[in-house]
């Protein structure tokens, strides 16, 4: 099972302690983390999976590995820019968005788009004519996340 | 000028009357519109262009030109799949959300991360910690939009 | 019927005065001219195309204009780097090839992959086990490329 | 060290075996072997690098995990069709090609566009003015590929 983690690259405090704990599940469970593999909450979640012995792999924007986290089991260069966003979805089985800004908003919108189930903690709401989109599964920690990914790929 | 509009394959009524108006109305400006090249928003904003004299530029996800709107002016196969929106955003000076699904919402999301300014009609709200995100600058029809977007641009 | 003409951004002089007379006969052909939007060969290819009353449409690597060839009737910014290359494959009916480096060797390659038909006017041959590979039609001059170009496409 | 094997999803029985051992070779260096993910030389290079007790990291060209390679440490989708070759080749720091297509030969080119060093096992031959380029360094066998592997990037 394959579970991104998207986020913020200067995340708060609190976003970024989620983001480690999230990795160390990720790797307890068995499950390889994918990331964006810069730093912030990619760096994080990566730091957290290889701590707890697990596997992380980065998917960079740029032409090398220059400037990546030094917590990543695997660095895999694409040369695309932002476009980069969308081979992390693709790879997926399950987002996890923790707070983000607008390059995360893009990975959440490519996973709803093609049907990934994404889960939430202090993540974008997305309101369409007044109403709540009811498509990002909310979690309050890195636990709850984990199980709703897990319940989320093997129902 | 490039404006790219961004909306729905399947959109409602009212929508599509007001992407058949954005396509006429940037005509009128003697810019270029953009657009992803199939059906629904899409097509009526090329259409709305073409029917006004203007240029429409579609930029497909597939491998081929199958299933374009016949409404194009030129028509380019990018065979990225849903990257393709990254391509739009990335060759338009503005981009115009008109209501709008999660592919929609991609773009959006990474015209914003790219500090490209979008309009948005009918368009997705976006809420950050309880907060809405001010970014989308909102427009209640076809002509102001465009104002906006001139403005924008020209600034 | 979209003819890219792919080449070196570097040419010598030779190769540039027919990437102008491809451009020039594209146009007189109808045809439009899709070709990577920079120096050299796209350069040629496109104030060829314009001169001649044609249309030229530049897909450029980067993420914005700059540095794009001054003829381009319009200019597409991919963001993708190296992988622009498929797209203008990807949007070509034909692919015409004048000298070239290895971006050009890329893109007849990604052609030949694809099924689409190359024309080579001292472009690169292809040995494999010592024998000529023959899927690259050869034209000694523009005029004959053109030919063929049109041949292969409306067969 | 990232070592890419590129080559026919469909090779001869010879190519396939080359591409077996320099999995296994890559393996035993400690190097990951990147390939396409996909059948032939691709299948062949993960199970000789498994077989070895190494790590076998696929890049795929389709939205999905579907006709990969059951020899892949880890696989990743793209869903960029073709232009998933360009991704291999940035993630590479060395390009090793067995036999090969117009895939491989897309590739070669890529690689030698971005100053990536290529090695050659009846790999294409490139004319350029009818003189051969040198730039693919030639290997008669698996052995011999992975030391002109292994001097090209830690020269």
């Amino acid at each position: 099972m394959y579970i991104a983690v998207v986020g913020s690259g200067d995340p708060d405090e609190k976003n970024e302690k989620i983001a480690y704990e999230l990795g160390a599940l990720i790797a307890k469970k068995g499950a390889i983390l994918l990331c964006g593999g810069l730093g912030g909450v990619m760096d994080a979640a990566a730091k957290g999976a290889t701590d707890a012995g697990g596997t992380s792999v980065g998917i960079l924007p740029g032409n090398n590995r220059a400037g990546s986290s030094p917590h990543l089991s695997f660095a895999l260069s694409t040369g695309l820019g932002e476009a980069r966003n969308t081979v992390i979805v693709k790879s997926a089985d399950v987002v996890i968005a923790v707070g983000g800004e607008y390059g995360t908003l893009s990975e959440i919108a490519f996973a709803l788009k093609t049907n990934k189930p994404v889960i939430g903690i202090n993540a974008w709401q997305l309101l369409k004519d007044g109403d709540e989109d009811k498509s990002i599964a909310r979690a309050r920690d890195a636990s709850e996340a984990i199980d709703l990914a897990v319940s989320a790929v093997t129902e």
